[in-house]
């Protein structure tokens, strides 16, 4: 499709680049473009928005050309929980920036989970001739393909479909998990608990492979003991404040943030110092909570950002040809560890 | 414009009212109507398929529909801050809902309060002839209106611009600040401390002009000593602990959670019980904390989902004439009063 296109290679010249060559404002181009009626624009400012336009191949009207070429600068982003979580916003903005970059524009929709809006929304999409889909949940977990995405090039983000034969973009757990315990490990720390959640998931079994690798790595023994399954929330850490302190730990490794919020609170109440007394990391590096703690919580973060921006590289096929490509989980180091 | 659809009064009949008028799914549809090659569809599917076509007069490429229309069913969303709050996507989430409603489809742009990136999003949104644009900020202030956006029909969202003759949809923050206060009032205290943000902004003057306005008709001399500005987030409130211990007050109506969750881990080290040695009520509802705080806050919703679905409707003018639109705060009761 980028044969057909004007100006940089793979980006189509926009109002903008317009207004930049001809030293005006957006406006003052699509007054010009459009002949708004009752605009007062120079003659001086007009000769120059016209000239750019020539020179830059402009086409005001981006749908007219999508129609002429027969395919459109459409990439579809679905995803399932843009009002409840902070997360999929960050797989938005990521997206948005990459897709920006070679030219193309995001449509996307919000469908809180609901299956009767995923279709309406994939349906809306094919009917705009998006060049692909980007399919997105906000944890990292296994779906069942909607039959409709088949119709386009899609790529799954934060989610896989084994046997689909779709592309998937998700984060590396093993590693996170592996580098949330190093941070334990490197601060001295022998025995470390593991609050894991007790839901089934990529995250539950990669974090533990992790943490399992990274103490083996540093030549300390796994205990079975050490690892306590928890809800994957606030009350699940408090619960397993008690649990904890019985079992000699000084430093815990909770399965996420919002886990060791929790904990935190357990552990005040038990006038446990942190970190001096027993050190925590978390996990997702959920920005309102873990940057206000007290202490601020060490973290590993979830990559959401990248995950958006490496699915739109993965669909306009720039990563080559992918089966499941991970993401890194980097460290986030705060004051609790 | 709604003159020319098909199907029901402002709805343009989807892909998907084809599927159900003909008992099939999404995909066969698309199969039919885009003569996608390799497919196996059953002769009976195919015309019903394009029996409901005929019924429904659908018409399979929404831009060439576009096109032959003159103006799009895009509406554009500017959004500041998708990445770092779910409020944002509260807002677009309100607006998607409505938009569908319709028969409009969003266009979301996230602009992370990035000059460049707006005029970038408003520029694309004017090539692709929206509807209208709805820009909309994280949280309620007053704004510049950015030039480009008067090439649109627009309506502000969550903030507002006076003398811009542009219609605002917007909190009602005093409303808001006096439920707040009458949550505490109702429960029987009379010595109620503010910790009101130290960031002039409508939320600033108008809870206090709540609180003020609920003290007054309950009978209770306001006392300037009584509110206390603080940083709106964790470390203010937390930093506000002796000031409220001093004070003498037996409740606390904080700026926001973030300030609720700060105070509440000051009265835990002061061995202070919520509510029973003091009451706390919260502003924003930010389900991650306040669900989850030890006891889980009671406090008082912004409305952002509602925000932005009447954002849509004002711009589809089903509003009526608006300067400003208030929109309710409720209540969002839990165990802290």
């Amino acid at each position: 499709m980028n044969d057909t296109d004007h100006g940089r290679a793979g980006h189509p010249p926009t109002m903008r680049d317009v207004a930049r060559a001809a030293g005006v404002s957006v406006a003052t181009v699509s007054h010009v473009v459009n002949n708004k009626a009752g605009a007062r624009i120079g003659d001086e400012a007009r000769r120059r928005v016209q000239d750019a336009v020539a020179v830059l191949g402009y086409r005001p009207n981006a749908l007219a050309k999508t129609l002429s070429q027969g395919s459109s600068r459409f990439i579809g982003l679905v995803a399932d929980a843009i009002a409840t979580t902070p997360f999929a916003g960050q797989i938005i903005h990521g997206a948005q920036d990459e897709a920006w970059k070679h030219g193309y524009v995001l449509l996307v929709a919000n469908t809180e989970g609901n299956v009767a809006a995923e279709n309406d929304a994939i349906a809306m999409m094919l009917e705009h001739q998006v060049h692909g889909i980007l399919y997105s949940t906000w944890y990292h977990r296994e779906i069942a393909v909607p039959e409709a995405l088949h119709q386009a090039d899609a790529v799954l983000v934060d989610c896989f479909a084994e046997g689909s034969g779709l592309p998937a973009v998700v984060p590396d757990e093993e590693q996170g998990g592996r580098t949330a315990t190093e941070e334990l490990l490197t601060s001295g720390h022998r025995r470390i608990a593991f609050l894991n959640t007790t839901t089934p998931s990529p995250a539950q079994a990669g974090r533990l492979a992790g943490y399992r690798a990274a103490l083996d790595a540093a030549g300390v023994t796994f205990d079975q003991d050490l690892v306590f399954p928890v809800e994957p929330h606030q009350e699940g850490g408090y619960g397993a404040t008690s649990d904890v302190l019985a079992s000699g730990a000084t430093a815990v490794f909770c399965h996420n943030d919002r886990v060791a919020m929790g904990l935190y609170d357990g552990l005040r109440e038990n006038g446990r110092r942190i970190p001096d007394d027993v050190a925590v990391v978390g996990f997702d590096n959920q920005d309102v909570i873990s940057a206000h703690l007290r202490p601020p919580l060490s973290t590993v973060a979830l990559p959401h950002y990248e995950l958006g921006a490496a699915g739109v590289r993965v669909l306009l096929g720039l990563e080559g040809e992918v089966g499941r490509l991970l993401v890194a989980c980097p460290p986030v180091r705060r004051s609790s560890v």
